[in-house]
Protein backbone atom coordinates (compact mmCIF):
# COMPACT_ATOMS: atom_id res chain seq x y z
CA UNK A 1 0.00 0.00 0.00
CA UNK A 2 1.09 3.45 -0.86
CA UNK A 3 1.33 5.69 2.37
CA UNK A 4 0.24 9.01 2.82
CA UNK A 5 2.60 11.51 4.79
CA UNK A 6 0.78 14.69 6.15
CA UNK A 7 2.49 17.76 7.60
CA UNK A 8 1.15 20.21 10.07
CA UNK A 9 0.34 22.38 7.16
CA UNK A 10 -1.39 19.54 5.20
CA UNK A 11 -3.91 18.98 7.97
CA UNK A 12 -4.56 22.64 8.48
CA UNK A 13 -5.38 22.83 4.44
CA UNK A 14 -7.95 20.22 5.06
CA UNK A 15 -11.73 21.68 5.09
CA UNK A 16 -12.42 21.60 8.59
CA UNK A 17 -14.81 18.97 9.03
CA UNK A 18 -12.32 16.69 7.45
CA UNK A 19 -9.65 17.44 9.56
CA UNK A 20 -12.03 17.19 12.54
CA UNK A 21 -12.96 13.35 11.16
CA UNK A 22 -9.61 12.25 10.37
CA UNK A 23 -8.09 13.58 13.61
CA UNK A 24 -11.04 12.26 16.20
CA UNK A 25 -9.61 9.05 14.15
CA UNK A 26 -6.06 9.11 15.45
CA UNK A 27 -6.71 7.58 18.60
CA UNK A 28 -7.21 4.18 17.04
CA UNK A 29 -9.82 1.68 19.49
CA UNK A 30 -11.56 3.52 22.29
CA UNK A 31 -14.35 1.79 24.27
CA UNK A 32 -17.26 3.60 24.18
CA UNK A 33 -19.18 4.07 27.46
CA UNK A 34 -22.85 5.07 28.54
CA UNK A 35 -22.80 8.11 31.39
CA UNK A 36 -25.44 8.19 33.64
CA UNK A 37 -26.23 11.32 35.54
CA UNK A 38 -29.28 12.24 37.54
CA UNK A 39 -29.60 15.97 37.56
CA UNK A 40 -31.24 17.84 41.71
CA UNK A 41 -34.76 17.84 40.28
CA UNK A 42 -34.44 14.27 39.59
CA UNK A 43 -34.01 14.40 35.81
CA UNK A 44 -31.84 11.31 34.66
CA UNK A 45 -29.43 11.55 31.79
CA UNK A 46 -27.55 9.35 29.58
CA UNK A 47 -24.79 10.35 26.84
CA UNK A 48 -22.44 8.18 25.37
CA UNK A 49 -18.33 8.99 25.69
CA UNK A 50 -15.65 7.27 23.80
CA UNK A 51 -12.60 9.39 25.99
CA UNK A 52 -12.57 6.60 28.91
CA UNK A 53 -9.35 6.38 30.36
CA UNK A 54 -7.73 4.41 32.99
CA UNK A 55 -6.40 6.69 35.45
CA UNK A 56 -4.93 4.01 37.90
CA UNK A 57 -5.51 0.78 40.27
CA UNK A 58 -4.87 1.85 43.57
CA UNK A 59 -6.93 4.37 44.78
CA UNK A 60 -8.92 3.17 41.87
CA UNK A 61 -9.75 5.79 39.42
CA UNK A 62 -10.95 6.45 35.73
CA UNK A 63 -11.10 9.66 33.32
CA UNK A 64 -12.82 11.40 30.77
CA UNK A 65 -12.72 14.05 28.58
CA UNK A 66 -15.15 16.59 28.97
CA UNK A 67 -15.61 18.84 25.78
CA UNK A 68 -15.66 23.12 26.42
CA UNK A 69 -18.44 23.86 28.78
CA UNK A 70 -19.83 26.77 26.43
CA UNK A 71 -23.08 24.99 25.77
CA UNK A 72 -25.20 22.76 28.42
CA UNK A 73 -23.03 20.17 29.96
CA UNK A 74 -25.90 17.65 31.42
CA UNK A 75 -23.18 14.91 32.21
CA UNK A 76 -20.60 17.04 33.90
CA UNK A 77 -23.07 19.29 35.66
CA UNK A 78 -24.25 16.10 37.19
CA UNK A 79 -21.14 14.78 37.97
CA UNK A 80 -19.69 17.56 39.89
CA UNK A 81 -23.03 18.27 41.77
CA UNK A 82 -24.73 15.04 42.73
CA UNK A 83 -20.69 13.49 43.29
CA UNK A 84 -21.71 10.85 41.50
CA UNK A 85 -21.81 8.85 37.72
CA UNK A 86 -22.24 5.47 35.81
CA UNK A 87 -20.58 4.34 33.16
CA UNK A 88 -22.21 1.06 31.13
CA UNK A 89 -20.30 -0.37 28.83
CA UNK A 90 -22.29 -1.21 25.44
CA UNK A 91 -22.79 -4.52 23.60
CA UNK A 92 -23.46 -5.01 19.87
CA UNK A 93 -27.30 -5.53 20.15
CA UNK A 94 -27.55 -1.86 22.19
CA UNK A 95 -24.79 0.15 20.09
CA UNK A 96 -27.00 1.26 17.91
CA UNK A 97 -29.50 2.99 20.68
CA UNK A 98 -26.15 3.68 22.61
CA UNK A 99 -25.62 5.73 19.54
CA UNK A 100 -28.82 7.69 19.48
CA UNK A 101 -28.14 9.41 22.85
CA UNK A 102 -25.56 11.46 21.05
CA UNK A 103 -28.57 13.26 19.93
CA UNK A 104 -29.25 16.73 21.51
CA UNK A 105 -32.04 16.12 23.22
CA UNK A 106 -33.36 18.93 25.82
CA UNK A 107 -32.43 19.13 29.17
CA UNK A 108 -36.03 17.93 29.95
CA UNK A 109 -35.84 14.88 28.06
CA UNK A 110 -34.26 12.13 29.51
CA UNK A 111 -32.31 9.86 27.39
CA UNK A 112 -33.24 6.85 28.81
CA UNK A 113 -36.73 7.07 27.89
CA UNK A 114 -35.95 8.45 24.28
CA UNK A 115 -34.10 5.73 23.19
CA UNK A 116 -35.23 2.83 24.97
CA UNK A 117 -32.85 2.08 28.17
CA UNK A 118 -34.25 1.06 31.48
CA UNK A 119 -32.65 3.11 34.50
CA UNK A 120 -31.63 0.97 37.31
CA UNK A 121 -31.38 2.78 41.09
CA UNK A 122 -29.11 1.03 43.65
CA UNK A 123 -29.85 2.27 46.79
CA UNK A 124 -26.64 3.73 47.72
CA UNK A 125 -25.50 5.10 44.38
CA UNK A 126 -27.30 8.31 43.17
CA UNK A 127 -26.92 7.97 39.30
CA UNK A 128 -29.10 5.65 37.35
CA UNK A 129 -27.54 2.34 35.85
CA UNK A 130 -28.83 1.23 32.54
CA UNK A 131 -30.15 -2.11 33.11
CA UNK A 132 -29.13 -3.44 29.20
CA UNK A 133 -25.76 -3.03 30.08
CA UNK A 134 -23.84 -6.51 30.71
CA UNK A 135 -20.93 -4.62 33.11
CA UNK A 136 -21.47 -1.20 35.29
CA UNK A 137 -19.30 0.81 37.35
CA UNK A 138 -20.76 3.54 39.61
CA UNK A 139 -18.05 6.21 40.14
CA UNK A 140 -17.67 9.09 42.69
CA UNK A 141 -16.33 12.35 41.68
CA UNK A 142 -12.75 13.06 42.57
CA UNK A 143 -11.06 15.50 40.95
CA UNK A 144 -11.55 17.35 37.26
CA UNK A 145 -8.64 19.23 35.82
CA UNK A 146 -9.03 22.19 32.64
CA UNK A 147 -6.93 21.55 29.98
CA UNK A 148 -5.91 25.01 28.64
CA UNK A 149 -4.81 23.95 25.28
CA UNK A 150 -8.48 23.49 23.86
CA UNK A 151 -10.69 24.33 26.99
CA UNK A 152 -11.66 20.88 27.45
CA UNK A 153 -11.75 19.18 30.88
CA UNK A 154 -9.87 15.68 31.92
CA UNK A 155 -12.86 14.51 34.28
CA UNK A 156 -11.74 11.83 37.07
CA UNK A 157 -14.08 9.54 39.08
CA UNK A 158 -13.23 6.84 41.74
CA UNK A 159 -14.94 3.24 40.79
CA UNK A 160 -16.79 2.43 43.87
CA UNK A 161 -19.00 -0.16 42.93
CA UNK A 162 -18.43 -2.83 39.95
CA UNK A 163 -21.02 -4.97 38.20
CA UNK A 164 -20.76 -7.54 35.88
CA UNK A 165 -20.68 -11.23 35.02
CA UNK A 166 -19.99 -13.82 37.86
CA UNK A 167 -17.38 -15.92 34.48
CA UNK A 168 -16.06 -12.58 33.18
CA UNK A 169 -13.80 -12.92 36.35
CA UNK A 170 -11.07 -14.55 36.77
CA UNK A 171 -8.98 -15.40 40.10
CA UNK A 172 -6.17 -13.43 39.67
CA UNK A 173 -8.16 -10.39 38.51
CA UNK A 174 -8.39 -10.99 35.03
CA UNK A 175 -10.85 -10.16 33.09
CA UNK A 176 -12.05 -12.06 30.10
CA UNK A 177 -13.54 -9.63 27.54
CA UNK A 178 -14.60 -12.03 25.07
CA UNK A 179 -17.36 -13.52 27.49
CA UNK A 180 -19.54 -10.36 26.89
CA UNK A 181 -20.35 -8.69 23.13
CA UNK A 182 -19.24 -5.19 24.44
CA UNK A 183 -17.95 -3.45 21.46
CA UNK A 184 -14.78 -1.05 20.70
CA UNK A 185 -14.99 2.17 18.39
CA UNK A 186 -13.15 4.11 15.88
CA UNK A 187 -13.57 7.70 15.52
CA UNK A 188 -16.99 9.51 16.50
CA UNK A 189 -19.41 6.71 14.59
CA UNK A 190 -17.30 3.48 13.80
CA UNK A 191 -18.08 0.23 16.05
CA UNK A 192 -16.35 -2.62 16.44
CA UNK A 193 -16.80 -5.91 17.71
CA UNK A 194 -13.18 -7.62 19.71
CA UNK A 195 -11.89 -10.93 20.02
CA UNK A 196 -9.13 -11.68 21.85
CA UNK A 197 -5.09 -12.59 20.43
CA UNK A 198 -3.67 -12.90 23.35
CA UNK A 199 -2.29 -12.60 26.59
CA UNK A 200 1.36 -12.27 27.15
CA UNK A 201 3.29 -12.37 30.73
CA UNK A 202 4.85 -10.13 32.22
CA UNK A 203 7.85 -8.79 30.55
CA UNK A 204 11.39 -8.72 31.77
CA UNK A 205 14.85 -8.22 30.05
CA UNK A 206 16.53 -11.41 29.08
CA UNK A 207 13.70 -13.78 29.47
CA UNK A 208 11.86 -15.11 26.41
CA UNK A 209 8.25 -13.03 26.20
CA UNK A 210 5.45 -16.10 27.29
CA UNK A 211 2.29 -16.64 26.47
CA UNK A 212 -0.55 -16.73 29.35
CA UNK A 213 -3.43 -19.72 29.84
CA UNK B 1 -25.11 -15.98 33.18
CA UNK B 2 -24.58 -14.82 37.14
CA UNK B 3 -23.76 -11.27 38.17
CA UNK B 4 -21.24 -10.32 40.54
CA UNK B 5 -21.80 -6.66 42.40
CA UNK B 6 -18.65 -5.92 44.05
CA UNK B 7 -18.60 -2.64 46.56
CA UNK B 8 -16.07 -0.88 47.63
CA UNK B 9 -15.18 -2.99 50.75
CA UNK B 10 -15.77 -5.92 48.09
CA UNK B 11 -12.23 -4.54 46.05
CA UNK B 12 -10.77 -3.44 49.12
CA UNK B 13 -10.89 -7.08 50.86
CA UNK B 14 -9.23 -8.44 47.63
CA UNK B 15 -5.12 -8.96 47.65
CA UNK B 16 -3.52 -6.03 46.29
CA UNK B 17 -2.42 -7.70 42.98
CA UNK B 18 -5.48 -9.52 42.18
CA UNK B 19 -7.35 -5.89 42.24
CA UNK B 20 -4.91 -4.17 40.54
CA UNK B 21 -5.09 -6.83 37.52
CA UNK B 22 -9.33 -6.23 37.86
CA UNK B 23 -9.50 -2.38 38.09
CA UNK B 24 -6.24 -2.19 35.03
CA UNK B 25 -9.03 -4.05 33.09
CA UNK B 26 -12.13 -2.49 34.09
CA UNK B 27 -11.43 0.44 31.36
CA UNK B 28 -12.46 -2.08 28.34
CA UNK B 29 -10.63 -1.90 25.10
CA UNK B 30 -7.77 0.52 24.36
CA UNK B 31 -5.86 1.50 21.96
CA UNK B 32 -1.86 0.53 22.90
CA UNK B 33 0.96 2.30 21.49
CA UNK B 34 4.91 2.32 21.21
CA UNK B 35 5.94 6.02 22.37
CA UNK B 36 9.49 6.60 20.48
CA UNK B 37 11.43 9.34 22.53
CA UNK B 38 15.27 10.86 22.55
CA UNK B 39 17.42 12.17 25.47
CA UNK B 40 19.48 14.98 25.04
CA UNK B 41 22.97 12.94 24.44
CA UNK B 42 20.92 10.79 21.62
CA UNK B 43 19.88 7.70 22.96
CA UNK B 44 16.61 6.91 22.15
CA UNK B 45 13.85 5.34 24.01
CA UNK B 46 10.75 3.11 23.35
CA UNK B 47 7.69 2.44 25.38
CA UNK B 48 4.43 0.86 25.25
CA UNK B 49 0.98 2.83 26.74
CA UNK B 50 -1.93 1.73 26.62
CA UNK B 51 -3.92 4.64 28.21
CA UNK B 52 -4.22 6.81 24.93
CA UNK B 53 -6.91 9.11 24.48
CA UNK B 54 -8.80 11.93 22.33
CA UNK B 55 -8.28 15.70 23.64
CA UNK B 56 -9.60 17.36 20.68
CA UNK B 57 -9.52 17.68 16.93
CA UNK B 58 -9.08 21.36 16.67
CA UNK B 59 -6.33 22.11 17.48
CA UNK B 60 -5.25 18.14 17.00
CA UNK B 61 -4.23 17.27 20.58
CA UNK B 62 -3.80 13.67 22.09
CA UNK B 63 -3.19 12.49 25.86
CA UNK B 64 -2.00 9.69 27.67
CA UNK B 65 -1.10 8.64 31.63
CA UNK B 66 1.86 8.90 32.81
CA UNK B 67 2.59 6.99 35.57
CA UNK B 68 3.83 8.81 39.44
CA UNK B 69 7.59 9.94 38.92
CA UNK B 70 8.84 8.67 41.51
CA UNK B 71 11.46 6.35 39.68
CA UNK B 72 12.78 6.90 35.99
CA UNK B 73 10.81 7.84 33.52
CA UNK B 74 12.35 8.29 30.47
CA UNK B 75 9.20 8.72 27.63
CA UNK B 76 8.04 11.89 29.85
CA UNK B 77 11.35 13.16 30.71
CA UNK B 78 12.77 13.15 27.21
CA UNK B 79 9.04 14.21 25.65
CA UNK B 80 9.35 17.06 28.31
CA UNK B 81 12.90 17.96 27.46
CA UNK B 82 12.93 17.98 23.68
CA UNK B 83 9.41 18.60 22.82
CA UNK B 84 8.99 15.54 20.89
CA UNK B 85 7.96 12.03 21.04
CA UNK B 86 6.12 9.58 18.00
CA UNK B 87 3.29 7.16 18.87
CA UNK B 88 3.38 4.27 16.50
CA UNK B 89 0.31 1.86 16.51
CA UNK B 90 0.76 -1.99 16.95
CA UNK B 91 -0.15 -4.67 14.53
CA UNK B 92 -0.63 -8.17 15.52
CA UNK B 93 2.14 -9.33 13.87
CA UNK B 94 4.14 -6.39 16.21
CA UNK B 95 2.18 -7.17 19.45
CA UNK B 96 4.93 -9.51 21.29
CA UNK B 97 7.76 -7.63 20.50
CA UNK B 98 6.04 -4.40 21.39
CA UNK B 99 5.25 -6.00 24.81
CA UNK B 100 8.65 -7.07 25.41
CA UNK B 101 9.36 -2.96 25.91
CA UNK B 102 7.37 -3.07 29.20
CA UNK B 103 10.60 -4.88 30.43
CA UNK B 104 12.75 -2.74 32.65
CA UNK B 105 15.82 -2.28 30.46
CA UNK B 106 18.42 0.31 31.96
CA UNK B 107 18.52 3.39 30.78
CA UNK B 108 21.60 2.94 28.38
CA UNK B 109 19.91 0.23 26.60
CA UNK B 110 17.50 0.97 23.83
CA UNK B 111 14.14 -0.63 23.68
CA UNK B 112 14.21 -0.44 19.96
CA UNK B 113 17.40 -2.62 19.47
CA UNK B 114 16.63 -4.87 22.77
CA UNK B 115 13.41 -5.86 20.76
CA UNK B 116 14.14 -5.38 17.23
CA UNK B 117 12.02 -2.22 15.94
CA UNK B 118 14.04 -0.33 13.56
CA UNK B 119 14.09 3.84 14.48
CA UNK B 120 13.48 6.21 11.99
CA UNK B 121 14.45 9.67 12.29
CA UNK B 122 12.31 12.91 10.18
CA UNK B 123 14.32 15.44 9.80
CA UNK B 124 11.79 17.62 10.39
CA UNK B 125 11.29 15.93 14.03
CA UNK B 126 13.37 15.41 16.94
CA UNK B 127 12.40 11.67 18.15
CA UNK B 128 12.50 8.14 16.51
CA UNK B 129 9.28 6.50 14.47
CA UNK B 130 9.13 2.76 14.73
CA UNK B 131 9.73 2.02 10.55
CA UNK B 132 7.96 -1.48 10.99
CA UNK B 133 4.44 0.25 12.17
CA UNK B 134 1.88 1.33 9.57
CA UNK B 135 0.07 4.16 11.15
CA UNK B 136 2.41 6.76 12.87
CA UNK B 137 1.88 10.47 14.50
CA UNK B 138 3.93 13.21 15.41
CA UNK B 139 3.76 15.06 18.46
CA UNK B 140 4.56 17.95 20.16
CA UNK B 141 4.84 18.81 24.00
CA UNK B 142 1.65 20.71 24.61
CA UNK B 143 0.69 20.72 28.69
CA UNK B 144 0.70 18.61 31.32
CA UNK B 145 -1.57 18.07 34.59
CA UNK B 146 -0.99 16.47 37.87
CA UNK B 147 -3.45 14.36 39.04
CA UNK B 148 -3.81 15.17 42.93
CA UNK B 149 -5.31 11.23 43.88
CA UNK B 150 -2.85 9.51 42.70
CA UNK B 151 0.13 11.23 41.46
CA UNK B 152 -0.01 10.75 38.14
CA UNK B 153 0.30 13.16 34.81
CA UNK B 154 -1.82 13.89 31.98
CA UNK B 155 0.54 14.71 29.49
CA UNK B 156 -1.21 16.32 26.32
CA UNK B 157 0.78 16.96 22.66
CA UNK B 158 -0.31 18.30 19.19
CA UNK B 159 -0.06 15.97 16.41
CA UNK B 160 1.81 17.92 13.90
CA UNK B 161 2.38 14.58 11.69
CA UNK B 162 0.99 11.59 10.05
CA UNK B 163 2.20 8.75 8.11
CA UNK B 164 -0.51 6.02 7.37
CA UNK B 165 -1.01 3.75 4.67
CA UNK B 166 -3.17 5.78 1.63
CA UNK B 167 -6.20 3.62 1.42
CA UNK B 168 -7.13 4.26 4.77
CA UNK B 169 -8.10 7.83 4.49
CA UNK B 170 -11.23 8.23 3.10
CA UNK B 171 -12.07 11.71 1.26
CA UNK B 172 -14.79 12.74 4.18
CA UNK B 173 -11.22 12.10 6.93
CA UNK B 174 -12.96 8.95 8.18
CA UNK B 175 -10.52 6.07 8.95
CA UNK B 176 -10.49 2.30 7.75
CA UNK B 177 -8.91 0.50 10.53
CA UNK B 178 -10.04 -2.60 9.02
CA UNK B 179 -7.12 -2.02 6.39
CA UNK B 180 -4.59 -2.64 8.94
CA UNK B 181 -4.12 -4.95 11.61
CA UNK B 182 -3.78 -2.88 14.61
CA UNK B 183 -4.70 -4.20 17.71
CA UNK B 184 -6.83 -3.05 21.04
CA UNK B 185 -6.03 -3.82 24.28
CA UNK B 186 -7.43 -5.00 27.79
CA UNK B 187 -5.73 -4.54 30.68
CA UNK B 188 -2.25 -4.80 31.12
CA UNK B 189 -1.19 -8.18 28.69
CA UNK B 190 -4.14 -8.61 27.41
CA UNK B 191 -4.47 -7.97 23.12
CA UNK B 192 -7.24 -8.29 20.67
CA UNK B 193 -8.33 -8.08 16.82
CA UNK B 194 -10.87 -5.85 15.97
CA UNK B 195 -13.55 -5.80 13.03
CA UNK B 196 -16.20 -3.40 12.09
CA UNK B 197 -19.89 -3.67 12.96
CA UNK B 198 -21.18 -0.37 11.90
CA UNK B 199 -20.39 3.49 10.80
CA UNK B 200 -23.36 5.02 12.29
CA UNK B 201 -24.73 8.70 10.52
CA UNK B 202 -24.85 11.72 13.02
CA UNK B 203 -27.52 11.03 15.12
CA UNK B 204 -30.41 13.68 15.87
CA UNK B 205 -33.63 13.46 18.04
CA UNK B 206 -36.71 12.34 15.97
CA UNK B 207 -34.98 11.07 13.20
CA UNK B 208 -34.24 7.98 12.85
CA UNK B 209 -30.69 6.48 13.22
CA UNK B 210 -29.04 5.75 9.61
CA UNK B 211 -26.08 3.16 8.88
CA UNK B 212 -23.07 4.72 6.49
CA UNK B 213 -21.48 3.35 3.90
Amino acid sequence: MRNLNLAQDDLLAMPRLVRATLINGLSGYKCPVLIGTVSGNGQTNLAIFNSLVHIGANPPLLGFIQRPLTVDRHTYENFKASGYCTLNFITERLHREAHQTSAKYERSTSEFEAVGFSPVFDESFQAPFVRESPVRLGLRWEEDHHIRANDTRLVVGRIETVFLPEPMLHEDGWLDWDLVDVVASTGLDTYHRAQRLSRLAFARPDEPLRELD
